[in-house]
Protein backbone atom coordinates (compact mmCIF):
# COMPACT_ATOMS: atom_id res chain seq x y z
CA UNK A 1 0.00 0.00 0.00
CA UNK A 2 1.82 3.28 -1.21
CA UNK A 3 0.78 6.21 0.92
CA UNK A 4 3.23 8.75 0.28
CA UNK A 5 3.03 10.75 -3.05
CA UNK A 6 5.18 13.01 -4.84
CA UNK A 7 4.85 17.16 -4.90
CA UNK A 8 3.08 16.95 -8.27
CA UNK A 9 0.38 14.77 -7.19
CA UNK A 10 -2.80 16.28 -8.81
CA UNK A 11 -4.75 15.99 -5.34
CA UNK A 12 -1.96 18.12 -3.86
CA UNK A 13 -3.05 22.02 -2.36
CA UNK A 14 -1.89 24.74 -3.83
CA UNK A 15 -0.96 27.56 -1.50
CA UNK A 16 -1.58 30.64 -3.85
CA UNK A 17 -1.12 33.42 -0.53
CA UNK A 18 0.54 33.03 3.20
CA UNK A 19 0.26 35.36 6.02
CA UNK A 20 1.83 35.70 9.18
CA UNK A 21 -0.11 36.61 11.58
CA UNK A 22 1.65 35.73 14.78
CA UNK A 23 5.15 34.71 15.42
CA UNK A 24 6.93 33.85 18.69
CA UNK A 25 10.54 32.89 17.89
CA UNK A 26 11.92 29.94 17.59
CA UNK A 27 8.43 28.42 19.67
CA UNK A 28 5.70 29.23 17.10
CA UNK A 29 4.76 30.49 13.51
CA UNK A 30 1.17 30.79 13.14
CA UNK A 31 0.16 31.85 9.55
CA UNK A 32 -3.16 32.05 7.55
CA UNK A 33 -2.83 30.44 3.84
CA UNK A 34 -4.77 31.08 0.63
CA UNK A 35 -5.61 27.50 -1.03
CA UNK A 36 -6.92 25.61 -4.21
CA UNK A 37 -8.11 22.91 -4.02
CA UNK A 38 -7.47 20.03 -6.74
CA UNK A 39 -11.21 20.92 -7.79
CA UNK A 40 -10.43 24.55 -8.67
CA UNK A 41 -12.37 26.05 -5.61
CA UNK A 42 -10.56 28.77 -3.50
CA UNK A 43 -10.29 28.42 0.50
CA UNK A 44 -9.19 31.73 1.66
CA UNK A 45 -7.63 31.76 5.52
CA UNK A 46 -6.58 28.13 6.23
CA UNK A 47 -4.57 27.97 9.49
CA UNK A 48 -0.87 26.72 9.39
CA UNK A 49 0.95 26.38 12.95
CA UNK A 50 4.85 25.82 12.83
CA UNK A 51 6.37 24.49 16.15
CA UNK A 52 9.25 23.28 16.61
CA UNK A 53 10.49 19.37 15.34
CA UNK A 54 11.12 17.13 18.79
CA UNK A 55 11.91 13.96 19.73
CA UNK A 56 10.29 11.24 22.27
CA UNK A 57 12.13 8.29 23.64
CA UNK A 58 10.43 4.69 24.65
CA UNK A 59 13.87 3.61 26.47
CA UNK A 60 13.61 0.08 27.64
CA UNK A 61 16.51 -0.85 30.42
CA UNK A 62 18.62 -3.90 30.33
CA UNK A 63 16.47 -5.36 33.18
CA UNK A 64 12.96 -4.88 31.02
CA UNK A 65 11.52 -1.34 32.37
CA UNK A 66 10.50 1.16 30.43
CA UNK A 67 11.45 4.66 31.61
CA UNK A 68 8.26 7.00 32.03
CA UNK A 69 8.54 10.45 33.32
CA UNK A 70 5.31 11.50 35.37
CA UNK A 71 4.98 15.13 35.58
CA UNK A 72 2.93 18.16 35.30
CA UNK A 73 2.47 19.33 31.67
CA UNK A 74 0.84 22.69 31.38
CA UNK A 75 -1.04 21.81 28.15
CA UNK A 76 -3.02 18.80 29.66
CA UNK A 77 -3.71 20.54 32.95
CA UNK A 78 -2.50 18.10 35.41
CA UNK A 79 0.18 15.66 36.30
CA UNK A 80 0.64 12.73 33.84
CA UNK A 81 3.03 9.88 32.21
CA UNK A 82 5.36 10.55 29.28
CA UNK A 83 8.32 9.32 27.89
CA UNK A 84 11.56 11.34 27.55
CA UNK A 85 10.86 14.07 24.73
CA UNK A 86 12.49 17.45 23.98
CA UNK A 87 13.26 20.15 20.70
CA UNK A 88 15.52 19.13 18.66
CA UNK A 89 18.16 21.82 18.04
CA UNK A 90 18.40 24.56 14.89
CA UNK A 91 20.98 21.66 12.84
CA UNK A 92 20.74 18.86 14.96
CA UNK A 93 20.37 15.17 13.97
CA UNK A 94 17.05 13.53 15.65
CA UNK A 95 18.92 10.75 16.79
CA UNK A 96 21.47 12.78 18.49
CA UNK A 97 19.16 14.61 20.05
CA UNK A 98 16.75 11.65 20.96
CA UNK A 99 20.50 10.31 22.41
CA UNK A 100 21.27 13.90 24.33
CA UNK A 101 17.59 14.43 25.75
CA UNK A 102 17.46 10.78 27.33
CA UNK A 103 20.96 11.28 29.09
CA UNK A 104 19.76 14.85 30.22
CA UNK A 105 16.03 13.96 31.50
CA UNK A 106 16.89 10.36 33.16
CA UNK A 107 20.37 9.92 33.20
CA UNK A 108 20.61 6.82 30.98
CA UNK A 109 22.26 6.08 28.06
CA UNK A 110 21.67 2.85 24.82
CA UNK A 111 23.48 1.37 22.69
CA UNK A 112 20.60 0.36 20.45
CA UNK A 113 18.64 2.68 18.55
CA UNK A 114 15.70 1.78 16.60
CA UNK A 115 13.91 4.57 14.63
CA UNK A 116 9.90 4.12 15.25
CA UNK A 117 8.93 6.38 12.82
CA UNK A 118 8.60 10.19 12.18
CA UNK A 119 5.02 11.84 12.46
CA UNK A 120 2.99 15.15 11.93
CA UNK A 121 1.67 16.32 15.12
CA UNK A 122 -1.75 17.61 13.40
CA UNK A 123 -2.84 16.77 9.85
CA UNK A 124 -4.80 20.23 9.22
CA UNK A 125 -2.68 22.51 10.61
CA UNK A 126 1.15 21.13 11.48
CA UNK A 127 2.20 21.65 14.91
CA UNK A 128 5.73 20.01 14.06
CA UNK A 129 6.76 17.03 14.11
CA UNK A 130 7.96 14.44 16.19
CA UNK A 131 10.56 12.07 15.48
CA UNK A 132 9.95 8.41 17.35
CA UNK A 133 12.62 6.15 18.80
CA UNK A 134 13.08 3.05 21.08
CA UNK A 135 16.27 2.49 22.74
CA UNK A 136 17.08 -0.83 24.21
CA UNK A 137 19.50 -2.26 26.89
CA UNK A 138 19.39 1.34 28.63
CA UNK A 139 22.19 1.29 31.72
CA UNK A 140 22.00 4.75 33.68
CA UNK A 141 25.43 6.42 33.76
CA UNK A 142 24.70 9.97 35.85
CA UNK A 143 21.80 11.73 36.98
CA UNK A 144 19.02 13.37 35.42
CA UNK A 145 19.78 16.85 34.64
CA UNK A 146 16.97 18.11 32.14
CA UNK A 147 16.83 22.41 32.49
CA UNK A 148 12.98 21.73 31.82
CA UNK A 149 10.54 24.13 33.56
CA UNK A 150 8.73 21.09 34.61
CA UNK A 151 9.41 19.05 37.71
CA UNK A 152 9.28 15.31 37.13
CA UNK A 153 9.63 11.85 38.71
CA UNK A 154 11.59 9.42 36.97
CA UNK A 155 9.65 5.75 37.15
CA UNK A 156 10.23 2.09 35.70
CA UNK A 157 7.53 0.59 34.28
CA UNK A 158 6.58 -3.22 32.71
CA UNK A 159 5.11 -3.20 29.43
CA UNK A 160 2.48 -4.73 30.94
CA UNK A 161 1.07 -1.67 33.40
CA UNK A 162 2.23 0.64 30.48
CA UNK A 163 -0.25 -1.53 28.50
CA UNK A 164 -2.91 -1.16 31.58
CA UNK A 165 -2.04 2.67 31.99
CA UNK A 166 -3.52 2.44 28.01
CA UNK A 167 -6.54 0.43 28.72
CA UNK A 168 -7.46 2.26 31.55
CA UNK A 169 -7.16 5.69 29.79
CA UNK A 170 -4.44 7.17 32.09
CA UNK A 171 -2.30 8.63 29.19
CA UNK A 172 -3.31 11.98 28.22
CA UNK A 173 -1.52 13.47 25.37
CA UNK A 174 -1.31 12.03 22.08
CA UNK A 175 1.78 11.99 21.36
CA UNK A 176 2.40 9.35 24.40
CA UNK A 177 -0.26 7.56 23.31
CA UNK A 178 1.36 7.29 20.01
CA UNK A 179 5.04 6.33 21.27
CA UNK A 180 4.02 4.15 24.10
CA UNK A 181 1.83 2.12 22.14
CA UNK A 182 4.61 2.09 19.41
CA UNK A 183 7.30 0.97 21.87
CA UNK A 184 4.67 -1.49 23.33
CA UNK A 185 4.35 -3.43 20.26
CA UNK A 186 7.44 -3.47 19.15
CA UNK A 187 9.01 -5.10 22.11
CA UNK A 188 6.00 -7.79 22.21
CA UNK A 189 6.82 -8.09 18.57
CA UNK A 190 3.35 -7.34 16.87
CA UNK A 191 5.45 -4.48 14.66
CA UNK A 192 8.68 -4.57 13.13
CA UNK A 193 10.22 -0.99 13.10
CA UNK A 194 12.07 -1.45 9.56
CA UNK A 195 14.14 1.76 10.59
CA UNK A 196 13.57 2.87 7.26
CA UNK A 197 13.13 6.47 8.22
CA UNK B 1 -0.67 4.05 39.26
CA UNK B 2 -2.56 7.43 40.16
CA UNK B 3 -1.93 9.64 37.15
CA UNK B 4 -5.30 12.49 37.07
CA UNK B 5 -4.06 15.14 39.66
CA UNK B 6 -7.23 17.27 41.05
CA UNK B 7 -6.65 20.87 40.67
CA UNK B 8 -5.40 21.73 43.60
CA UNK B 9 -1.64 19.74 42.85
CA UNK B 10 0.81 21.65 44.03
CA UNK B 11 2.88 20.79 41.08
CA UNK B 12 0.12 22.60 38.92
CA UNK B 13 1.29 25.85 37.49
CA UNK B 14 -0.36 29.30 37.95
CA UNK B 15 -2.00 31.59 34.96
CA UNK B 16 -1.41 35.26 36.59
CA UNK B 17 -1.51 36.79 32.94
CA UNK B 18 -3.05 35.96 29.42
CA UNK B 19 -2.99 37.83 26.15
CA UNK B 20 -4.93 36.81 23.46
CA UNK B 21 -3.10 37.22 20.19
CA UNK B 22 -4.72 35.42 17.28
CA UNK B 23 -8.45 34.20 16.70
CA UNK B 24 -9.62 32.89 14.05
CA UNK B 25 -13.41 31.52 14.90
CA UNK B 26 -14.52 28.53 15.63
CA UNK B 27 -10.90 27.07 14.67
CA UNK B 28 -8.09 28.86 16.57
CA UNK B 29 -7.25 30.76 19.39
CA UNK B 30 -3.56 31.68 20.14
CA UNK B 31 -2.92 33.41 23.72
CA UNK B 32 0.15 33.51 25.43
CA UNK B 33 0.44 33.33 29.48
CA UNK B 34 2.49 33.97 32.22
CA UNK B 35 2.52 31.40 34.85
CA UNK B 36 3.90 31.29 37.58
CA UNK B 37 6.02 27.70 38.72
CA UNK B 38 5.95 25.78 41.96
CA UNK B 39 8.85 26.66 42.71
CA UNK B 40 7.91 30.87 42.07
CA UNK B 41 9.53 31.37 39.25
CA UNK B 42 7.61 33.79 36.27
CA UNK B 43 7.39 32.46 33.17
CA UNK B 44 6.01 35.03 30.82
CA UNK B 45 5.12 34.32 27.39
CA UNK B 46 4.11 30.57 27.21
CA UNK B 47 1.92 30.08 24.18
CA UNK B 48 -1.63 28.22 24.37
CA UNK B 49 -2.99 26.93 21.42
CA UNK B 50 -7.37 26.18 21.53
CA UNK B 51 -7.94 23.68 18.56
CA UNK B 52 -11.52 22.21 18.53
CA UNK B 53 -11.95 19.34 19.85
CA UNK B 54 -12.74 16.17 17.35
CA UNK B 55 -13.34 12.73 17.47
CA UNK B 56 -11.94 9.62 15.54
CA UNK B 57 -13.17 6.26 14.73
CA UNK B 58 -11.42 3.13 14.52
CA UNK B 59 -14.48 1.75 12.74
CA UNK B 60 -14.58 -2.65 12.01
CA UNK B 61 -17.02 -4.44 9.73
CA UNK B 62 -19.18 -7.39 10.54
CA UNK B 63 -16.61 -9.04 8.85
CA UNK B 64 -13.61 -8.12 10.32
CA UNK B 65 -11.91 -5.20 7.75
CA UNK B 66 -10.90 -1.60 9.62
CA UNK B 67 -12.50 1.34 7.82
CA UNK B 68 -9.65 3.60 6.33
CA UNK B 69 -9.56 7.05 4.76
CA UNK B 70 -6.84 7.78 2.09
CA UNK B 71 -6.76 11.91 1.18
CA UNK B 72 -4.60 14.48 1.09
CA UNK B 73 -4.12 16.26 4.45
CA UNK B 74 -2.55 20.14 4.35
CA UNK B 75 -0.91 19.64 7.46
CA UNK B 76 1.05 16.87 6.48
CA UNK B 77 1.67 17.88 2.86
CA UNK B 78 0.83 14.62 0.89
CA UNK B 79 -2.03 11.56 0.47
CA UNK B 80 -1.66 9.86 3.54
CA UNK B 81 -4.00 6.92 5.64
CA UNK B 82 -6.57 8.67 8.12
CA UNK B 83 -9.29 7.00 10.12
CA UNK B 84 -12.89 8.76 10.02
CA UNK B 85 -12.71 12.08 12.43
CA UNK B 86 -14.33 15.33 12.69
CA UNK B 87 -14.88 18.50 14.52
CA UNK B 88 -17.61 18.19 17.43
CA UNK B 89 -20.07 20.58 16.91
CA UNK B 90 -20.87 23.02 19.92
CA UNK B 91 -22.79 21.13 22.50
CA UNK B 92 -22.85 17.51 21.08
CA UNK B 93 -21.99 14.82 22.96
CA UNK B 94 -18.66 13.35 21.23
CA UNK B 95 -19.75 9.42 20.92
CA UNK B 96 -22.64 11.46 19.14
CA UNK B 97 -20.32 13.17 17.20
CA UNK B 98 -18.01 9.84 16.56
CA UNK B 99 -21.60 8.32 15.10
CA UNK B 100 -22.70 11.02 12.66
CA UNK B 101 -18.72 11.52 11.18
CA UNK B 102 -18.63 7.87 10.69
CA UNK B 103 -21.88 7.72 8.62
CA UNK B 104 -21.50 11.31 6.75
CA UNK B 105 -17.82 9.93 5.92
CA UNK B 106 -18.02 6.06 5.20
CA UNK B 107 -22.04 5.80 4.93
CA UNK B 108 -21.32 3.25 7.76
CA UNK B 109 -23.09 3.08 11.20
CA UNK B 110 -22.46 1.10 14.12
CA UNK B 111 -24.03 -0.89 16.91
CA UNK B 112 -21.14 -1.55 19.17
CA UNK B 113 -19.01 1.20 20.45
CA UNK B 114 -16.37 1.41 23.27
CA UNK B 115 -14.08 4.37 23.97
CA UNK B 116 -10.62 4.35 23.93
CA UNK B 117 -9.90 7.24 25.49
CA UNK B 118 -9.63 11.21 25.23
CA UNK B 119 -6.20 12.92 24.78
CA UNK B 120 -4.60 16.62 24.20
CA UNK B 121 -3.00 17.30 21.00
CA UNK B 122 0.16 18.19 22.47
CA UNK B 123 1.31 18.62 26.36
CA UNK B 124 2.84 21.97 26.14
CA UNK B 125 0.37 23.98 24.17
CA UNK B 126 -2.94 22.20 24.32
CA UNK B 127 -4.10 22.41 20.34
CA UNK B 128 -7.30 20.29 21.11
CA UNK B 129 -8.21 17.28 22.44
CA UNK B 130 -9.43 14.17 20.43
CA UNK B 131 -12.15 11.50 21.62
CA UNK B 132 -11.74 7.74 20.11
CA UNK B 133 -13.75 5.50 20.03
CA UNK B 134 -13.58 1.75 18.38
CA UNK B 135 -16.92 0.76 16.67
CA UNK B 136 -17.37 -3.04 15.53
CA UNK B 137 -19.84 -4.56 13.98
CA UNK B 138 -20.24 -1.36 11.08
CA UNK B 139 -22.29 -1.66 7.82
CA UNK B 140 -22.51 0.65 4.66
CA UNK B 141 -26.00 1.52 4.99
CA UNK B 142 -25.73 4.64 2.65
CA UNK B 143 -23.29 6.51 0.53
CA UNK B 144 -20.63 8.50 1.92
CA UNK B 145 -21.23 12.42 1.67
CA UNK B 146 -18.26 14.01 4.39
CA UNK B 147 -18.51 17.40 2.94
CA UNK B 148 -15.23 17.79 3.96
CA UNK B 149 -12.73 19.94 1.27
CA UNK B 150 -10.14 16.53 0.58
CA UNK B 151 -11.13 14.17 -1.83
CA UNK B 152 -11.21 10.53 0.07
CA UNK B 153 -10.69 7.14 -1.07
CA UNK B 154 -12.35 4.73 1.31
CA UNK B 155 -10.35 1.39 2.02
CA UNK B 156 -10.94 -1.26 3.87
CA UNK B 157 -7.37 -3.08 5.79
CA UNK B 158 -7.11 -6.25 7.74
CA UNK B 159 -5.58 -6.01 11.58
CA UNK B 160 -2.35 -7.26 10.07
CA UNK B 161 -2.36 -4.78 7.47
CA UNK B 162 -2.54 -1.90 9.75
CA UNK B 163 0.19 -3.40 11.80
CA UNK B 164 2.48 -3.75 8.95
CA UNK B 165 1.84 0.16 7.83
CA UNK B 166 3.00 1.23 11.60
CA UNK B 167 5.58 -1.34 11.05
CA UNK B 168 6.85 0.14 7.54
CA UNK B 169 6.09 3.99 9.12
CA UNK B 170 3.24 4.94 6.56
CA UNK B 171 1.15 6.45 8.79
CA UNK B 172 1.38 10.33 8.82
CA UNK B 173 0.47 11.98 11.68
CA UNK B 174 0.23 11.19 15.40
CA UNK B 175 -3.25 11.21 15.39
CA UNK B 176 -3.66 8.11 13.01
CA UNK B 177 -0.76 6.38 14.85
CA UNK B 178 -2.58 6.82 18.46
CA UNK B 179 -6.42 5.97 17.30
CA UNK B 180 -4.68 2.92 14.82
CA UNK B 181 -2.77 1.56 17.84
CA UNK B 182 -5.26 1.42 20.26
CA UNK B 183 -8.34 0.04 17.96
CA UNK B 184 -5.40 -2.47 16.90
CA UNK B 185 -4.36 -3.83 20.58
CA UNK B 186 -8.02 -3.34 21.19
CA UNK B 187 -8.98 -5.93 18.75
CA UNK B 188 -6.23 -8.27 19.39
CA UNK B 189 -6.95 -7.65 23.60
CA UNK B 190 -3.85 -6.75 23.81
CA UNK B 191 -5.41 -3.80 25.85
CA UNK B 192 -9.18 -4.17 27.34
CA UNK B 193 -10.24 -0.50 27.01
CA UNK B 194 -12.72 0.32 30.24
CA UNK B 195 -14.54 2.90 28.51
CA UNK B 196 -14.35 4.59 32.03
CA UNK B 197 -14.22 7.60 30.15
Amino acid sequence: MQTKSNQHNPEHWQVVAEREVFTYKPWMRISMQDITLPDGRLVENFGRIQLPDYISVFAQTADGHVIVERQYKHGVGFVSMNLPAGMIEPGEDPIKAAQRELKEETGYVSDQWTSLGSFVGNGNYGCGKGYFFLAQNAVKVTDPDSGDLEDMEILLFTVEELLEALSSQKIATIGAVASISLGCMALIGIINPSSED
